[in-house]
């Protein structure tokens, strides 16, 4: 049950709810572009379907719409930055800019973000880097829904990291990924579908394996990559501990169970030992390492050959990372956006409240 | 079948060996530090079980024992480096020391290598940076033993990652780990044993999900962190690939099915795009985040937070990432490093070839 929209029609009304809450135009406009970037790119979770779910952070008092982003520290090649509790969406691209700023002048660039809010979709932000001919890496961390291997507590969020790499005449290499076995995003289209989850993704509040999709309501967790400790989920977690440490621990943010809950309606934990959510930037310039053009035509040649590896049976193609992500903006741009009649119904409830027609 | 040997003596013995090869005395030395470091710490597969190997890369022409390694290029925080052939157990620990002294100079350091070889274990070089008051950060690309989602083909190595942090009271965190399910490590043990492999961690030549521990000698491969698609393999062969790029395509090393093999007696892959293989390192200064000691108070409360974690029923506690291989270090430090009698048996015919005592 779901209905198309062209993308600049829901740019404009995302836009125009951004500067209802407040934002100055600027990042009122970077803030939709971020978010529907989400949509373009297939990752609907992350997109105009939280939408509400920002505005209501808002009603909360949990975002500030004019925020103060500042600089707290500073080396040539790093950054400390306070987001004042701003919209992530518009903290990150900002945090970004400074770590591809200091990469242009020595080479890399490396940013912590304290005091922020969710930023959307990480490969936005990473991608940022590409058109300067530098890899672009972004991580944050997230409200606490995966148990640590062997626990029973909830401890870590999906945490994601990407990595985008510029190529030659192939596309550019993005790969963007929770540090869970799944996103929570795939959980909750289940949910919505009632369909068991496989075994591996999640845990009952007892620790034991369930497929069950609405455990986490009932005490249950996400788990790291890997599953259980047999197929290597103390990788997972180890991953998703690198991220919490990188964004929260060296910015002065949130880090484990104490990361701000996007829902509005969840308690804010006790005892925070930071500031809001926390991020981690980073922006390699290729020619601080060898000659972009002879890189990229490494890159190419990269690409190339595992895009022509042999399959196994059944499969049509080794995937590069961000090809499904790609082609999906490709269709998307040309055939709308298709959004499900639930998130449609909520955002017409939105524009209702503020006076903007969808 | 094991047999105790002390610490000192192994060391000595190693170092003599890469003496008889033809290294300068503090490059034996070096090295036999960085070999032993792994069977201290219980990554037995990469330690000096592995030394008769590095004589015969050395005896094939494959390992310059004096090599001048060489900064090709660099930038403030940036430089790739010529490894020229050398032990990767000697080039490994002079370019994380150049990424931390850029980390010295301007905040972080960055250091991608070519022309190297096989460097012993990740968690060695990553940890340097430790007693600097520094995050440290380590990778290696590795002989293609590793199939991408969908693919028969073995184009990627177990490509490991090490991130080491420092803590306060607490023992530094040390996530050290390879981007497939399991270590290759792991799969000779139960090859020795004979013992079936759980699933998920090897396909047969076609591509389908095997236990033989032996399914590699008849084209199978290990599979990338995750095991399958469900389960989320596309992120540990997109972890895998990024591993490759920064330490090969950015430094001018070989990369996915051309890294050179360990084993002397493999031949080398037709088409080299590179020299030897690629490692990448980096080095943050934490106080170009945050005041040292603020940082590593939270380290600690981090650390108790999730060492105090609720564990399921049957498991005892929740494990900070390093503190097994922290423990292994103080008991084998004061009763001896076991050996494999049949490793045992290995260094003694390596000894005859050099006149030299085990």
């Amino acid at each position: 049950m779901e209905r198309l929209y062209p993308h600049d029609q829901l740019f404009e009304f995302t836009r125009r709810v951004f500067i209802r809450i407040g934002c100055p135009e600027d990042d009122a406009t970077l803030a939709a572009t971020v978010l529907l970037s989400a949509d373009l790119r297939g990752i609907d979770s992350h997109g105009i379907a939280r939408l509400s779910g920002y505005v209501r952070l808002w009603e909360a008092k949990r975002v500030n719409a004019t925020p103060s982003i500042n600089i707290l520290h500073q080396t040539p090649s790093t950054a400390t930055v306070d987001g004042d509790g701003g919209l992530g969406l518009v903290v990150a691209p900002k945090a970004m800019q400074i770590a591809i700023n200091k990469a242009v002048a020595v080479g890399t660039g490396w940013v912590s973000v304290q005091g922020s809010n969710h930023f959307g979709i990480a490969g936005y932000h990473a991608m940022m880097a590409l058109e300067q001919d530098m890899i672009g890496i972004c991580m944050t961390n997230a409200s606490p829904l995966v148990a640590p291997t062997f626990s029973v507590e909830r401890l870590l969020g999906t945490n994601p990291i990407c990595v985008a790499v510029p190529a030659g005449t192939q596309p550019a290499f993005v790969a963007d990924l929770a540090t869970t076995t799944a996103a929570n995003g795939k959980l909750e289209i289940l949910q919505r579908k009632n369909q068991d989850a496989p075994t591996g993704w999640i845990q009952d509040a007892d620790g034991l394996s369930s497929t069950n999709p609405h455990e986490l309501k009932t005490g249950g967790a996400l788990l790291p990559l890997g599953g259980d400790r047999e197929h290597g989920s103390h990788k997972g977690y180890a991953l998703g501990a690198v991220v919490d440490i990188f964004s929260a621990v060296l910015s002065g943010a949130n880090y484990g169970p104490w990361v701000p809950p996007f829902p509005a309606y969840v308690p804010m934990p006790t005892g925070m030992p930071g500031k809001g959510i926390g991020h981690f930037f980073g922006a390699m310039r290729i020619d601080a390492f060898r000659p972009a053009a002879e890189f990229k035509g490494h890159m190419d040649n990269w690409i190339e050959r595992f895009r022509a590896a042999k399959t196994a049976a059944g499969f049509e193609k080794v995937i590069i990372p961000g090809d499904p992500e790609r082609e999906t903006e490709a269709e998307r741009r040309v055939n709308g956006i298709p959004l499900l009649l639930a998130v449609v119904e909520d955002l017409k409830i939105l524009g209702g409240k503020f006076e903007l027609e969808l």
